[in-house]
């Protein structure tokens, strides 16, 4: 399984960044093709170390070539381009595989 | 579920610390109680903004009081204590519930 993490930095105004991410960026994003999983953060809250980030998402993909074809579809396109226009002050983006230990 | 998201940056020795995240931490990190799943990222890569983590790894629990019980716990600490013998440098930690959206 693949996951494509996302880290979105405490924005200036909670309230409409949260109206946003759910009413705009959810839809969006669950339109994404061969999307497995979809799932973030409540209640977020530091535990040691780094900045403190205010969500985290996490969309899983059964392998790197359906992640790719995702972000390269018009859906993909799309949910991308609707992430600056809520959070501006960008996000840590991180994809990887995921083992079970 | 409760999920406690660790961020490890990279390393100054990437193989002494996969060594001894394989061979110790894990199997310390295992012995947590009531630990319903652990992964960790394989091929970590970062996409756009903010640090480059090295590795990223996922505890979850079923709820909080789950975690604070495991994270109080004997197995607990020996896995807590074990962190800054091969990540000097910190990590950035997350707790958080997760929710399908």
């Amino acid at each position: 399984m693949v996951r494509f993490l996302v880290l979105y930095p405490k924005p200036d105004n909670p309230e409409s960044f949260d109206r946003h991410y759910r009413e705009v960026h959810i839809p969006l994003a669950k339109k994404l093709p061969g999307l497995r999983r979809y799932t973030v953060s409540r209640g977020s809250g530091r535990v040691r170390g780094g900045d403190p980030y205010y969500l985290v998402a996490e969309l899983d993909w059964d392998d790197r070539e359906s992640m790719q074809l995702a972000f390269q579809s018009p859906e993909g396109k799309a949910a991308s381009e609707d992430v600056p226009t809520f959070a501006p002050d960008g996000t840590l983006s991180m994809v990887f595989d995921v083992e079970d230990v």
